[in-house]
């Protein structure tokens, strides 16, 4: 038997367990939705805690609220802040698609916890008020979407961008260092003319550099705060003074650049900002599974593939064949960024389906935004510390490969023009001779002008890496 | 400081906790990829040991295992069913995309188990060993995708469809209920013929129906088992009776109707089974869109919008609003069903994306089948529970409705034409008569006539409910 | 100057082109929608022409409908049919969502070209009505969805399946013909333990035979057709036994399997025969994504890559590197793969955006499967034409890399156990030895052992192919 | 019969009808690649024109190609450009992944076309050779790709932005013209407080506004052109100048910001500009189905649906329910944006499939760009036109719904609490009370307490419109 309280809303009365901290509404929710497994993610209650702890401060700059117990609220914001309630935020993403539940959730840990900061109790005798203290000049439908805006910055320039520019930093490095190693080129899968592996792996470095663009271009929109539209944006219930000054106390306490929504009923009705935003992430995905995929098939092998580079070893590959060795941070960065993408989707749908004044597939989209981000983040800082740090150049294979490959021919079209060159390769690759045996025997040139004209090391061109 | 003893592999030596009964490869993972909060889902770590299990008992059965190891490999196995070692399975979703080291996890506990069962020490000194005694005739790659199908059979037998039934079970007696209560159609959101409520509920109904078809066609695929095709599908290193005999102890064991996968390089290669039923569920997830989005469109308002039905008021639905109720079990659905279709896209990335003898997006993929099927389960479960169940007609405002509507004009059409109906109907809007004061005004017909042919009763014929 | 008649219906009076046969809401929409390029698909308008030929015979059967207009919409449509009238249906996917306005581009065609054989003229003053007449016991709501499903159904049988039994058929002769090539198996793109050549395929064929089966069981809900249903699926204004009647004669005519929709709601309401049958769809795009990849990369080289398989050339590929030569066929079906899973997607949010008695996401609901059943059907037969009949093996190729892989090791398991196999295996790798040469230093194993326990044939078991 | 003349590549000769210009290798493309209807869009045909012009005066200017024959290229170019030449460029989308066909149909047209201004003949005997001198300092691995660019830039510049300039314009006005129109918010579909038409209809313009802002952002990276980069983005074959020039060149002639890549390998090796673009407008598509959506609901009726907004009838909206008029522009809108989020899948897919240093996906994805530009662009023009600019207010329908709404008590919150205005609102709902009613009743004011605090006209605040 669990020791339980009553606790009351607009519906009545209902029992939670004395031990906790939430309120009537949490209870509600918790029998309500017991759906999967996915909780509100602990970034977002966070945002939550900030977002009220800013609504205390500024509601009581206002005179809108007794120091007393916006003082009390503030202390007990810190407290969840400072990771102090941790069991006390257990709704699922599968509740109001408003967020609603989570508001509600965290307005009544607050007041509860905010009482017994000030010698009161917890439950219905508190003299905080969940709705009118810690919620005052808030709607959910600001309150929510305000949270999000402000996990998801912090979330995208605190994890994700760090760990881009780590991974762009260590893939620079190896450009430079293997930046006069000539090999073979690839395209359509089929042995092209050369470049240097620093070329190569420079090509890497660009998408990062595009992608870093494309996210912190992104990011102006999402830090636009609805905080302040109250129910419908219309700032009901508010301080002429509150939005401006509520988004500007967040900027201070986060350190990031938040402003107040130019326009609310956009903040509360839409998702777009993330939507936007995640549609960066997804092209991070992009790049990011083709930057895996090269390096897994450029270390493929280690004998029946192209084993041009090597990556480390970090397990035993196979529970069946001794000594196996797999580039398993190239397949869990491509299983993530596939994930990314489907995340992308849902995110979309989400974003498309508002109605009238609010959108109704926050949590939904929340979830998925930060979960994208988290993987995004994680996977770099894992590909990066167990792969990338790691790649090193096959310098026997790469040079091996690079002889036996018939487009070094290319190099032959300003000499003696695309259809002579062509009649070269070809017959090389039918009866199976080197270039250069072929160019003789057709007795297009001499082999004085192949060695001067097939030169591996001056078909790289002076491209940037 | 966590006492430790060392597990060695073939990477050499790791120490991993002393407590623990995962051995050095389980060590590795975790060390290797601290990616986000995705663990192997329970469900699928059962269905690895229901594996080892059958696998074990086979192995004896064939002489290929000794009696000793083999029944201490089941009693352990069966210690991991009965949940007494939930905490010795934490790898991540991001790992290696064969589930290989969630097989080696496996190996291990049950080795190092099994060795204790039989008075024996965990760590080096075991006398069961993870390869060669629990994965004995097994390679992770026929492993895993094993594991995935038994995961996933089960969970939509046993979760999915009893749901799918509940809930079209609650929704066939409301249009049992509702089968006489006339009242008027909706098409592109505007005012069309009547039906009645039991026919518009009949339609979910129908809907559901044929989603439990289409999931049950697809799950024959999903029974196929790849256990016996060890490393690439030839079936290398198992005895010639082995596949059949394990795929049929499994079926016993879990009373479900797995066999022997046809063809083992299929099985191995590709996720198709599980591509193809996400794509049952993607369907499901599409139709219960639209049920909970006919449910919270036909309870809008209470005073400004639809109001047809009422459905349970289950919490408040405002921190801002009071005695705001909001239709929250839909939105629920609604946001689970824009995951389920996002899920759907990563999944078939991953099941497009497999290379020659192996598909390397497993764990991707049977996390989000297993979410998918839990998102929509849970979800029918509390929307039928919490919303379904309690859906009542407002007759009053139904039938204030039905009687403004001009669409009852379409009956006229067999006696007077369409184009006579069309004017009586324009010109009723655009003067803001009633159908029959327009008709008589534009003497197509005499008030007899209109009372005669315009029975809304009589205009929603016989169709199935 | 174009000659114009003048056409009327509902909203007045608006010039058409004097020479075409179409009328007041086909020009209407013509003019409202000027909206990209993507026209109705002439299979909808052949399974447009279909259901409409189907009405009128039953309309008379029923005596509903004169024979003498009934007899002249019949010829009319069987002009449709015979492709005599081509540009009389320019309306664009982007309309209406209900596809009314293809319906009545229908209806007014067929009342225009049915009055001129009769004697009469197109125009006003024809002597068949667009609506009454050709119309008669329809509803857009029921004929466009109807029609859907005649040409869904068509396609995918005659158009997607024959296809699909050829490229099966093909891999299967390839199967057969490879089964004794033994070659290395790649699992992760790593060496792996061999298989034969045509075991290999044989895995390609099983993934063709799961999907046609996926695609044959999503069948029968396609076949249902919404016929009958009216405007919001009562079957308001028809005959108690138009429904049946209706179904039956377009099974007759159509020699398709077709019957009248046990629930006409859902018929109307939903698109999610169609979603369902689009997610077999897109299985089959993932399958064969994975078996045009397996082609080209199994053909990459030629000097560079695996090249163990070669296949068709069929132009050259490159426009500055001569001589080179590209997996093009395969790069057209990974392209029109990825085609098919966006695709999906949108058809996706088409069937889940239903609302009440109608789903109006038609027109780009069927827009998307008619494209995705004709590019996998075009795919496929082009796949198989210019590239699955011309691959052959390359066996010197596969020889070599059989020879050099380390993971022939596997065999060893049995007879040493996994760690000593591993421990060979990783000295070999390291010093670059053979295996053999690795064993023996190691002195685990004798040479007549290691010859006669490392066997490739031994090695790729008798797994069907 | 069909006249021919013979032409020839590297694969020998083909014939060719004698009345086109086309070559060899686009005969080849022709016959291999018959599938589905989706040809090369004339956007990326006239972008090939004008990088094919760029190149020949570079080439010229350089003294790379003597200006006869450059000036030949140059005229004929101009001649595609001015739409002399529509039937020579029937290639399919689905061809090579790299666009070579499509390239090398422009070559040989040009070449053929050249040779002919030159006085010369169409055929092998012409004086201008496609490869050596057309493609002259070029590989199909930029050109297509520098094509794909300057065709996305100047279809979202020319296209896509001034139609939503347009669409905000008008909803700008609408917003100012309804600023004082009080009216019901609504938030879960439900009644909430009340705010004027002008602020809803501002949040849409707010969304647009930002979506210009996202579409903007990504425009930087689509101005960067491959070209210069040739076979692998080494740029060999070309002259130390070339690339900066002919970015420069094509800048000039197109008035658009091209510059030169500043890495040609990420240029080639992927489709990221393009994949980040769509993401901007996939993220327009989710804004645009939310307006379209809250214009047609807001618009339902006439008489059983909310009916606060009248919309343009432009056409009849039945076959079978006479008068009856639909909101097809939202329908059309709705449709086109599921297409632009299924495109967008269709894109990731692609532009993460690249291999090494080639990209082979582009035909597709630049195909599902152009669409979905078209689609926005087109749908944004219609819908302007046709609905956006002839939305009108029913302000009797939105006065009598204000007036209705029990959501007026949340302005009694700051006054009496939450707890007791919940109570009001609650016993009014019960009991079919006015809130005033309900309020008075129960005692917690006096009637002119609730007069002075309960006005709607005072709810809305100041927000931004």
């Amino acid at each position: 038997m669990v020791a339980v309280r009553s606790e009351s809303d607009s519906m009545g009365p209902i029992d939670v367990p004395a031990d906790k901290l939430w309120g009537a509404q949490t209870q509600r929710s918790l029998e309500h939705f017991r759906i999967s497994t996915e909780k509100m993610p602990t970034a977002l209650i966070q945002a939550l805690a900030l977002t009220k702890r800013a609504a205390a401060k500024v509601n009581m700059d206002l005179g809108l609220l007794d120091n007393t117990r916006g003082k009390a609220i503030i202390e007990a914001a810190d407290e969840v802040l400072d990771g102090k309630h941790p069991d006390e935020f257990p709704l699922a993403i599968w509740q109001t698609g408003s967020g609603t539940q989570s508001n509600m959730n965290m307005n009544e840990v607050l007041a509860n916890r905010a009482s017994e900061i000030l010698g009161g109790v917890r439950g219905m005798e508190r003299n905080v008020h969940p709705n009118d203290d810690v919620n005052k000049s808030q709607s959910s439908n600001d309150v929510f979407p305000t949270a999000m805006h402000v996990a998801a910055l912090i979330a995208v320039r605190e994890q994700l961008i760090p760990q881009l520019n780590v991974l762009k930093a260590t893939l620079q490095g190896k450009a430079d260092a293997f930046r006069d190693i000539v090999k073979i080129g690839r395209t359509h899968l089929q042995d092209a003319t050369p470049l240097t592996l620093g070329q190569e792996i420079s090509g890497w470095v660009a998408m990062l550099e595009h992608n870093l663009k494309h996210v912190e271009d992104s990011l102006p929109h999402v830090a636009e705060l609805a905080l302040g539209g109250t129910a419908v944006g219309t700032g009901l219930n508010t301080h002429p003074e509150y939005a401006v000054r509520v988004a500007k106390e967040l900027a201070e306490i986060t350190r990031q650049s938040f402003i107040t929504a130019p326009n609310k009923f956009e903040a509360l009705a839409t998702c777009d900002a993330l939507v936007h935003c995640h549609g960066a992430l997804k092209g991070l995905a992009a790049s990011l599974m083709k930057i895996a995929n090269d390096v897994r098939w450029l270390s493929s092998g280690p004998r029946c593939g192209i084993g041009e580079i090597a990556i480390p070893e970090n397990e035993p590959g196979s529970s069946i064949m001794p000594g196996k060795v797999n580039p398993t941070q190239c397949e869990a960065m491509t299983m993530l960024c596939c994930q990314v993408m489907g995340n992308d989707v849902a995110v979309n749908m989400g974003g498309a389906s508002g109605n009238f004044e609010l959108n109704v597939y926050r949590p939904m989209v929340i979830h998925n935004f930060l979960q994208s981000v988290r993987l995004l983040a994680d996977g770099m800082e894992s590909f990066n510390e167990h792969c990338a740090v790691g790649i090193e150049p096959n310098r026997d294979r790469i040079t091996q490969l690079l002889n036996e490959s018939l487009m070094l021919v290319t190099a032959l079209n300003t000499h003696i023009g695309y259809d002579k060159a062509a009649e070269i390769a070809k017959k090389a690759h039918k009866e199976g001779l080197t270039l250069k045996a072929s160019a003789l025997k057709l007795g297009y040139l001499t082999e004085g002008e192949f060695d001067a004209w097939v030169r591996p090391e001056e078909m790289v061109g002076s491209m940037k890496q």
